[in-house]
């Protein structure tokens, strides 16, 4: 999507295209800064220190981050190595694990001194198909909020809630969650977007409102205490949320917070769609609640917070008293009960295993 | 409760007995700094700037400023100017309404001469019903929690989770939802408290998290998106959460974000309890769903973030890129269907107007 007027992707093979970049997420919305991966270690530590995040990134960025490592050694022991190396980067992203086996696959067959082009080759590959099938959910999910508008007899705007960062920034393009909503906005589809913060990171306050603002999006911070509210007082049409691991029964492993707001969705009957592509599907999960292990990130996430003060620097500010215990859960589950629909680039279908196996039918029988 | 040792209310009258003094809670848990109020100005200002927060320390501190103000003059005009700046220092707070009235009720039947020392005897009786309030309240919502630690086997410890800061700095001693925690932890009970940070004004992160480490109660921060996670993993064994504002029904206006803990614990059959003082409760108002107005505050507290940096000063940060609109309901209602009892300082009731009836029985009748 644009940055002032000029298009960019969040991952891009850039100079002599043995290197690759991204946008530095950190910084923003403070800064727009590229950073340039050249070695194996900067994939790795893009993706641990979440200068790259969501999940179809971040399996792109492993990908790429595989061909940086071949780029000096490319037996299967280096290819092995790199691997684990990735995935321990961020071991609860499914797509990190799928990239990397996609690439191995694509890779082991092959004589080693076929082995780097080829891997350049498929790492590009997953980027493509990663934009493709964004722009399909974003064709697909935009039906709900013409339904929605339609629903209104085309008057006000369609009153959107979402959680997290489930936009372009998340992907290579388009976004899941916002893909819909960046089509419904250019198809001129009057929308609003209620913008959860997402603590602790501030994902929602610091990149969904970033993407919105620079796209032209009409947008609102609110706190992620508020949706509830919101919701109560008829002030959201309906919610659309990312999903970082999808259960074969269309339980959605999210955000922190996700499951919150899939409540208060479903107590004020306000629609709640949840947009993935197939990537992040656990065929092998049978249900989420439960079963998913939430991985717990640092404390001080919670007990600190990094913003721009007033000349401009970021600074990092402690909110709590010295010594504060904090925990610090990253993700939670929300039962497919609660999802209305969910919107993937083959279309949309109810939160279960029949409605997922329906549009997955080559998966049907092997989970 | 105690301070390093010291046993502190959050207001007091001091020196000449002619100035009130309070804990500064714009500073907290930063510094413990004690502020005094000559002035009915200071009133005013303490209560609208935050410095005072908490229904029922609100009405003490207006009640204390009208006898500020009287100590200048003394006339029904002058009390009704006083009253007037008060209560639009914060317009949302029932108790607030109620002291002034309860204040003037006893004021104006009197000679002026003898109104200003009258004014500090009510002022005063105010401010200690309100501990015996408080105290009667942590004994009842104790039973919840003893009942909790037995259904347990008595193992373990009892897990609480509690939203925004009811304790004793929002009340003039013990607090509301905190006062059965106090009293469970001083008779022994082992508990652990769930903090949830209380986004904008991180009331949980920066004064409950203050007030449970200078008590010594073992306790947990998180976000506001954490507990619906932590109720569907089974680590929360009852929520208490106090009230700013109590329908007749049951139905709770309390800190934005309740609505969704109580959903959170609807679902996963976790006991919501709200604990609350009666002057909390609106009789006039027959249900809470979108009949209270919810106060809206300044988008700024949404976008900045005020906290210690590395060298221990307060500084003042922003999170969202520059102008991104910001809305900030500071309160939600809690529909008493997913309350499972109210904590009284006559004791415990259903979240019903039968229940309320029952504990108030002189109301019946006149709602």
């Amino acid at each position: 999507m644009k940055v002032d007027g000029t298009h960019y992707r969040s991952i891009w093979r850039e100079g002599d295209s043995m290197t690759v970049a991204v946008i530095d997420q950190t910084v923003l919305p403070h800064e727009f800064r590229t950073r340039r991966l050249q070695h194996l270690d900067d994939a790795v530590s893009a993706i641990r220190d979440m200068v790259v995040r969501g999940a179809p990134l971040i399996g792109a960025t492993a990908a790429y981050g595989l061909c940086l490592a071949l780029d000096r050694e490319r037996s299967d022991a280096a290819i092995a190595a790199a691997s684990e190396a990735l995935f321990q980067a961020r071991p609860t992203a499914v797509n990190l694990a799928w990239a990397l086996a996609e690439m191995s696959a694509a890779l082991l067959p092959l004589p080693e001194a076929e082995r780097l082009d080829a891997a350049w080759a498929r790492a590009d590959a997953i980027a493509e198909d990663d934009v493709e099938t964004c722009a399909a959910i974003g064709r697909h999910g935009q039906d709900f909020i013409a339904e929605a508008w339609r629903a209104k007899g085309e008057s006000g705007r369609v009153e959107i809630l979402t959680h997290c960062n489930a936009g372009w920034l998340a992907t290579v393009d388009w976004g899941t969650a916002l893909a819909p909503i960046y089509r419904a906005h250019d198809a001129g589809i009057p929308v609003h977007v209620w913008v959860d913060e997402t603590r602790p990171r501030n994902q929602g306050a610091s990149l969904t409102t970033w993407e919105l603002k620079s796209h032209g999006v009409p947008h609102t911070l609110v706190v992620d205490n508020a949706g509830g509210h919101l919701m109560q007082a008829g002030h959201v049409d309906l919610c659309i949320t990312g999903t970082d691991r999808t259960a074969a029964n269309g339980d959605v492993c999210n955000k922190i917070g996700t499951y919150l707001k899939a409540l208060a969705a479903h107590d004020n009957q306000v629609p709640f769609y949840v947009a993935l592509p197939y990537s992040t599907i656990d065929w092998d999960l049978a249900t989420g609640v439960g079963t998913v292990p939430i991985e717990e990130r640092a404390a001080e996430e919670v007990t600190h917070f990094t913003g721009r003060d007033a000349s401009g620097e970021l600074v990092r500010v402690a909110l709590a008293p010295e010594e504060t215990p904090a925990a610090n859960h990253a993700f939670d589950v929300t039962p497919a009960r609660l999802v209305t629909a969910l919107i993937t680039e083959r279309g949309t279908c109810p939160a279960s295993t029949a409605g997922l196996a329906d549009l997955y039918p080559e998966r049907r029988g092997r989970t």
